[in-house]
């Protein structure tokens, strides 16, 4: 069924829809007065809608229900990306890392970054990752929309988001035949808890960057034996958190 | 490293590159003698190699030593997709999935496949979606090139892939408030043990496609409360797959 995110919270039962949903479910969709679909308000609650009344400039549904429904992590995961080369990679983390139930995605600059955001042209950028984000919540009925954001160093990365459990993904922890730590640190979340995964660019992290993180407590995990592309390496991750945390823990 | 796989067997210490390989590292990466890289031979063994002499139409290169080193899953992972509308993807579910672990990627018609690839059309399409493997299996460092099938139904995708375990992707199972059944499948997996998954095109898959598969033993899993695309799901089962098998197991 469709969902749709709104701005407004719950406050009485009728809704007067905002004019970009209106424009989607009425016009794309072609959706008559009757028509059920789900809203998600500002509290991150899912309600059954029903379409009932369109009028030019007022689009009113009814919330029947709250779907009591939440489709959210168990705890809150944040991703952070060394600034990706090519306009696709971001796209594609933000499209499949909001499926997979990301909360935030942060690309930050990395040592070996080649694209640079400069001040111009970040908000432009942010804000239409921000547009894929808010889609693919939609898509893949999520509770909240995750947020997109940029950081334009590792330094105020490491300051600006604290995490119950900080990992970084690091190839050459795979290298060294480290296999576990991954595992061991997604067996400690607890619900509510938060956790930080920090991947590199396409050229990888500089051992520097890893040392500076490491003497922040910033743990580096291994994803496995093979190579994964700076775009994969994410969605791997996500779907791990998403097994350990819902799909292990009721047996 | 840039690895090459080749479909010779190690005979002796030295080896003619085939043409495309030889292309690669002289003319596109500008290789001289002295550069080392890593081969593939065709039984799935990787040697470090060095780049003994180029001469037109001869480019000749050392085994210098087997590396050694399996990035093999443990188990054999079969994907089996129906047929996406669109041609990206396919091109996705191979790239990724090649890099996250696959041993064979099968596009099959769906009920609610909406794209149809003739006995024309499928064998051009399957050679340039077995080109994305075999490059995506170079850069990830595999062993093995995963193999690209089309099948017609699901009848025949049902009787010519047999493994130990056979599961469905069934977002059905997720809304019945299932959650451990895709945990309780991969606990089972033993070394050298292989496992099914049915992937539903964008459509999803039918009841009664279902139905026939429960009848087929195979088993319906969810992968969790959130809806995945259609191209998403299988990277979500691969990274399972490698964390139950690779990073679990010895703690």
């Amino acid at each position: 069924m469709q969902r749709y995110f709104i701005d407004q919270s719950k406050t009485a039962g009728k809704v007067f829809l905002p004019e970009e949903v209106a424009h989607h479910l009425v016009t794309v969709l072609r959706a008559a007065v009757g028509t059920k679909f789900e809203l998600v308000t500002a509290d991150h609650q899912a309600y059954l809608a029903e379409l009932i009344s369109i009028t030019p400039g007022n689009v009113i549904a009814k919330l029947i229900e709250n779907l009591g429904k939440d489709s959210e992590l168990p705890v809150k995961t944040i991703l952070a990306c060394g600034l990706p080369k090519t306009k696709e990679k971001p796209e594609l983390i933000v499209q499949k890392g909001t499926e997979l139930g990301a909360d935030k995605i942060v690309f930050f600059e990395a040592e070996r970054s080649i694209s640079h955001w400069n001040s111009q042209k970040q908000p432009r950028k942010i804000a239409r990752l921000q547009k894929i984000a808010d889609a693919a919540a939609e898509q893949s009925h999520r509770n909240v929309k995750p947020q997109i954001e940029y950081c334009p160093s590792l330094k105020q990365l490491l300051a600006n988001y604290p995490a119950t459990i900080r990992l970084v993904a690091w190839e050459e922890s795979a290298k060294e035949g480290e296999s576990s730590r991954l595992f061991q640190a997604l067996a400690k979340l607890q619900t509510g808890d938060s956790i930080l995964a920090i991947f590199g660019p396409e050229g990888g992290l500089s051992s520097a960057e890893v040392t500076i993180m490491e003497e922040n407590g910033i743990i580096p995990v291994g994803f496995g034996p093979r190579i994964l592309r700076t775009e994969t390496a994410p969605l791997y991750f996500l779907a791990t958190v998403s097994f350990v945390t819902e799909l292990s823990k009721n047996n």
